[in-house]
């Protein structure tokens, strides 16, 4: 009892991708849950809605029609919060206000032209249309000089903000670096000076050895829960050669991807048999900054808020907010539910 | 129109306090609204609940049962995230698993036996007497010598993942340090020393000087939107003072807290005639560490998430996981509208 352990007592865990702690208390998970519940996804969708500004050929915020698309399809955000022709200027004002323009474009994708389906949901080779549009899109931004960083992301679900349950994904391109990427580039840059490798491969052999935290595997691919886990059920994809970005991928590694997607988005739809909600995005070195960025290590993160079933979640407020994240189940806890849960769809399991 | 303008082009800010960025999207604000809408908080509670756990007289998930309390109160978390009797212990495999024990204690404060109160309903000499708690919890918890960072905050409302509308807030103390804090005790330290004076002193004669920031002020504190601002109507009490801690106060700077926390939480609730939600909490020096601290300068922070109304609020999702946090409406629009709000609560306003 009095020797300490990680699945007893309360600790902070590193992350080695951030440099960030998060503090995880462990005997906290029988906690009574009195405040709000969420509504539940819907059951069923309609596969064709008549406003929704991204199925088939209906007509978009800025007038443009839609053509009457079979596969994935981009275009330009009709409500982009970042635009191409911002004027360049700075801001500071001794040290204390101290403010840069921003230029960037930002896209949409759509899943499937069906308005009734989710990644997880979808036919593999039809993952594979997204992952190839990923490519095209990629390609197209980093040809742009003035872009830097390119986020890949979702949304998915009502309770991460997401406007419109068709299924789609977002690009925001920019000038800068984002933060986020500037911490993961220091502390992956540490790492491979200092051991000739890539932080993440030394992370994933480790892993894949203790295997109490893996989800899910397959020959290009490692799905997991980080050991610095913030979320309840928070996963991160790797990729087990170490590549910069996702340009850099094999035909076979895009169908990788797209079967790891599929694995670990249907394991959340069945752990609480609902529409799992997330925000997720890949991770990938800088462009035009003439750096190859051999330390680089492509991954993806699933940050998805529901802790206990489908309309209970974790709130990251107070504490979370002012001091740092929290949280009370073990990640082994949760890569261990996920690891057992079956990879056919619950709506489509005998019943 | 070709000159840049932080009123009108995307751009980021620097958090000084914390040396972090946010995308400020200006042009951005009347983007429509087809996604999730929030129950709006009830307008009326009952004084008291019989199976409310924090009200006067009635039972405590531990089996304690309430005081009649006529005052605002004190006690132990009954689902504490951090003990005090946690073994000591770390984990380093590698430097991939690193991990650290956390001893710590958790409190909740009661600010009113009444159930239908919050804190801008509530009389000033009352809020008053939460001040001097804080107070006296500061005095004792400082006196736990393992105790090195005392985080005094408070979620209020629903969507802010509080668990119970009895007006309460919460003080975790902890062994180390959090992110948050080292982050602005680094900040502040490196500006004390090129400077001689405390960031935040600078800080507050540059928005005392410019005025479209601030909100409301009084001999002792000023209330303003930060020009880093995150949330839509996110706020800062910044004491005018140059102190340390709580513990620093005059009995006429605590009347002038408790005023300035009454006038700010008023205009929140009459934004959008509902009761606000928030988190806040007050950032103060760590103790017990063998420094006097003299770059820290006491302030609190509010971290309110309505955008538009009382049913929509902004979503902390993908890109501001995975990236950096994005606003829409600027620091200035939202100061000018807190700004110009009656400081009489709405339920008040004869009408
Ligand atoms: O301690 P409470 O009120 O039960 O819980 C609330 O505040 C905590 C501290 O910010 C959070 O960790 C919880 O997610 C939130 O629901
Ligand atoms: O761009 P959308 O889908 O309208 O908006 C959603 O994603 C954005 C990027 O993460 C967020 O800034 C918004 O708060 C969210 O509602």
């Amino acid at each position: 009892e009095n020797t300490f352990d990680l699945t007893a007592h309360p600790h902070t865990r590193l992350n080695i991708l951030t440099g960030e702690w998060v503090l995880v208390s462990p005997h906290r998970s029988k906690r009574p849950w009195q405040g709000k519940v969420e509504a539940p996804a819907l059951a069923q969708r309609p596969a064709y809605v008549e406003d929704c500004y991204l199925c088939p050929g209906n007509t978009r915020a800025d007038g443009t029609k839609n053509t009457q698309y079979d596969g994935p399809i981009a275009f330009t955000n009709d409500f982009s919060a970042l635009l191409a022709d911002t004027p360049k200027g700075t801001v500071d004002e001794d040290e204390l206000l101290i403010a840069r323009s921003q230029k960037g474009i930002c896209r949409v994708i759509c899943f499937s032209p069906r308005h009734d389906l989710t990644l997880p949901e979808m036919e593999l080779p039809d993952i594979r249309k997204v992952v190839d549009l990923w490519h095209t899109e990629l390609e197209s931004l980093t040809a742009v000089p003035f872009i830097k960083y390119i986020q890949i992301f979702e949304n998915k679900g009502e309770i991460m903000g997401c406007s419109n349950p068709h299924p789609h994904g977002q690009i925001w391109a920019s000038e800068d670096v984002p933060m986020e990427l500037e911490k993961e580039t220091r502390q992956q840059r540490k790492y491979f000076q200092q051991h000739g490798r890539s932080l993440l491969t030394a992370y994933l052999e480790k892993e894949l050895k203790e295997g109490d935290r893996i989800i899910a595997e397959n020959e290009h691919f490692v799905a997991l829960v980080p050991f610095w886990a913030v979320w309840p059920y928070e996963a991160m994809i790797i990729s087990r050669r170490h590549v910069q970005s996702l340009l850099q991928f094999t035909p076979a590694e895009r169908d990788g991807l797209a079967a790891i997607l599929k694995d670990l988005t249907t394991r959340y739809d069945n752990l609480f048999e609902t529409s799992f909600p997330y925000s997720a995005g890949m991770h990938q070195m800088p462009f035009n900054d003439g750096d190859s960025h051999p330390e680089w290590h492509w991954h993806m993160h699933f940050y998805p808020p529901l802790l206990r079933s489908a309309t209970v979640k974790k709130f990251m407020v107070g504490y979370e907010m002012l001091a740092h994240p929290q949280r009370d189940i073990t990640p082994e806890f949760a890569a261990a539910r996920l690891r057992e849960l079956p990879v056919v769809h619950y709506k489509k399991q005998a019943g």
